[in-house]
């Protein structure tokens, strides 16, 4: 058995059974290794950001790394984007690098480059294996990493001669013990939600899972605690019968006064708020820093942490009761990002899961779908746009029973449009609705922020994507998925019976809708 | 004046006069002061790598840098695969890449990261601002730096307050000389291949521009000396009127046995060859390392050395004629990869710039093309696949008047499609020839090569891109591109044709030909 084949078994025992890949020369025992490994399953992607991407979205829904494997430094470098988000989601990701025969590194051949300086900004953990007999213990070692502690991108370097090299034994590898819970800081945080006039229960990572939340609202019932999330949370559970916790507004002048004259903000699961870019003579932090108080972090056990944080602060009265959240009306009319956020609210089935990368598009679906079916949404957590259709693409890899949507702007989709061939060859169950507003509006948007108030011809040229329109649809037939267009001359009935059938039949939907 | 615009004058002035920018927010001073600096030229990609190849383009046609504009730690990311071709082609290009406000990196807001980690390993500079009064004499000295020795890529990390800071003044920038000759080394070459009895000039970098080649040639006629040019040439003149000298193969075995016996290597802007990738028991260093002999650099002015290097051994008698080649017949018959190479060649206008990331279908147009109409072709430097359809945008943006054919593979092509819409939206005259056998067939022969003679599911998996079918066509007209198609239905006359009518009317033209 080669140390390839031996790196793969102990990769499957460990439970990986994905490896998204885009391989090259030096990583030729890899796949050939895939074929004596078949419980891993090879997925191809035509670029790297849509491996990454994908292991990020699988990781999100499976809470379990999967495997990419990528091409020396520059195929590594074209998955960064993607693994920087991974890396803000505490998404656990296992990279395998192929690199130079070992021998071969010295003669710096074209390919040769740095590629543990490319791997540290968005790993947790890096190693390059030194010996064949080695390989297998550094692959545990590797998912080790990425399971442990605040959890992340772990990434392996592995010269082709040690991938060939003989003798190979699996080795074993159990996932590490969740940290215990930080008892003393959660009594902390239940006196002060108890003592505080005005506090907030800033819920981010795994505290916004269902049972999580549940426990969250009893903290709210009981101490009177906005539940409010972060930004870009990294996985929501969403819909009827769930509390709907605020979303933090993206402008820090918003979010400063949401905030302001709190005098308790406690972090479930998430850092203190910072501002996602800092404007001049605005803070860059959103919340009075003498009201924040660390409940508990991303790596540990949220559903158990506010559990016990609801159970330390039950003695305390109810000081108001829980809104409902009905589903939003019928839309009627024409297609604005409200009628868009209502339709999608109200076609969403049960147990979907919606990759939310539609930007100035995505905010009324958001405020809208607080009563809409049980849903998931997958944010954007790193800001490093492109990363929409890839973790759609993961999700659904990760759970094929159901219903993704790539809920996904025309800017962002661009950058990794590969991806719909991926979604096209694995008929994926993702509907893609690819909102088209033929601009970086958002771009536009900052522009005024900056003071740029009547952009000239370089700002607008580099704001606006009317020249030529993408046609989408084009674009999506030619990775080989059917395609379907709704555009502004229409009205939202048209949209609502699109998705209606969309969501109603199995397999890959794409649908343009020309804002 | 701010100090972005302070910057863009600095620029503009050392005679930069084009900007390959995926700008976001912080960004947004930069983008301002694009239009305060008319003379820089504003082209947006859809996406960093178009950008940064787009830069090597450019540079290898220019011999200056262009400037990007890229988008903190994740959209430098994006564009250091295609950075680290224009490392290995020596080509100077000059990053801007916007970062948080200096007072807000502390927040590790969502998008921080280390980009100066990332930036290393493809920059031979690498600096970050640190005060704003400073940031026009930063970007001089990127530029300088860009310019300096061996050339290549300048990364200016600019963070979004030091951009919109006041107080701002241009600053004088003038290109370094260009190094000495290294004479005693040329002396000590032109003594090697007088007395060798097997010599070869080993040629790349500058020495493949036509003046060089002619300096090779004489160097050639007095010395016996093969003249044998590196694999990948950054940029490289050739057809008719100009010595066609022979590539050095692509495996390292043919390589070896063109090499083997020979006394005298010597190098002329080339480093010694290696193999592009280790295989097993095959060295990997090509040619005997007793006969390897520096004579010059990349650094150096390869005309100017190769002229000294002629003059030098001017005395020695001819030893052999120069062959002349003529160009290849008309083809007739079924598409094949030599009928292929032979259409393209003859269709060829004079001054055309080929950007050849055509894999496994190129080999053949090398073979056929030395008699062709003068022309350049710009290779795959570094390897990283992805760098075709950028470098034919960026040469296109230097060369105007010049007819740009980007013949390209469907597997690497794939990369950064998003290049055609920016050759769309600009108008470019580049015709864009792409070979689509839907597959990664070097990795086919790369398997064979590594044993794997009947692949099993997971490795035809992993190297067929048949299921489905790419429609080039439809994502050449998604992006906003006429496009056309001649297929294996075809026959050699058709593509002629085609090709004829393509050469023959300026501006965009796509052409999918399906192998």
């Amino acid at each position: 058995m080669n140390a390839a084949i031996a790196l793969l078994e102990t990769a499957s025992s460990a439970g990986c059974d994905v490896c998204f890949a885009n391989p090259g020369t030096t990583e030729m025992a890899l796949v050939g290794a895939l074929d004596a490994v078949p419980a891993i399953r090879p997925v191809l992607g035509l670029f790297e950001g849509v491996c990454t991407g994908a292991a990020d979205g699988y990781a999100r829904m499976r809470d379990h790394p999967a495997l990419t494997l990528l091409h020396l430094g520059p195929g590594f470098a074209n998955g960064i984007a993607n693994l920087h988000n991974a890396r803000r989601a505490f998404s656990p990701v296992v990279n395998l690098i192929g690199d130079h025969a070992t021998w071969h590194v010295a003669a710096d051949a074209p390919l040769t480059s740095d590629i543990e300086s490319l791997a540290r900004p968005v790993s947790r953990w890096v190693r390059t294996s030194e010996f064949g007999a080695q390989v297998p213990q550094d692959g545990a070692d590797a998912i080790l990493a990425s399971l442990s502690d605040v959890r992340g991108v772990a990434s392996l370097v592995l010269p082709a001669d040690l991938q060939a090299a003989g003798g190979g034994q699996p080795v074993e590898c159990s996932p590490p013990d969740v940290p215990a819970l930080p008892s003393a800081s959660i009594e902390r945080a239940a006196d002060a939600l108890r003592n505080a006039k005005d506090p907030v229960l800033f819920l981010g990572g795994r505290a916004l899972r269902a049972e999580a939340l549940r426990s969250a609202q009893r903290v709210s019932q009981a101490t009177g605690a906005q539940l409010i999330t972060e930004v870009f949370p990294a996985r929501w559970e969403r819909g009827a019968g769930l509390p709907a916790p605020q979303r933090i507004p993206y402008f820090p002048e918003q979010a400063i006064e949401l905030l302001s004259g709190r005098d308790a903000v406690v972090l479930a699961g998430a850092s203190a708020p910072v501002a996602f870019f800092g404007y001049e003579n605005t803070p860059g932090q959103l919340a009075p820093a003498e009201a924040i108080l660390p409940a508990f972090g991303p790596e540990h056990d949220a559903e158990r942490a506010l559990a016990a944080l609801a159970d330390a602060t039950a003695d305390s009265a109810p000081r108001e009761a829980p809104r409902d959240h009905p589903p939003p009306p019928p839309p009627s009319g024409p297609l604005t990002t409200q009628t868009v956020g209502a339709a999608l609210a109200r076609a969403l089935p049960a147990g979907a899961i919606v990759v939310d990368e539609a930007a100035t598009t995505s905010l009324q679906f958001g405020l809208q779908s607080g009563g809409a079916a049980p849903h998931t949404t997958l944010g954007l957590t790193g800001g490093a746009i492109g990363q929409g259709l890839p973790v759609a693409t993961g999700a659904a890899i990760a759970c094929p029973d159901q219903k993704i949507i790539a809920f996904q702007a025309d800017g962002s989709g661009a950058y990794t449009v590969q991806s719909l061939w991926t979604i096209a060859r694995e008929s994926l169950d993702v509907v893609t609705l690819l909102c088209s507003n033929r601009s970086y509006r958002i771009l536009q948007v900052e522009l005024q922020r900056a003071g740029v108030s009547d952009p000239g011809p370089a700002a607008r040229h580099l704001t606006t994507l009317d020249a030529p329109a993408l046609d989408w649809c084009a674009l999506a037939r030619g990775f080989g998925l059917p395609a379907d267009r709704v555009s502004y001359i229409d009205d939202s009935e048209a949209l609502t019976r699109a998705l209606n059938v969309a969501m109603a039949e199995p397999g890959p939907h794409f649908l343009e809708l020309a804002l």
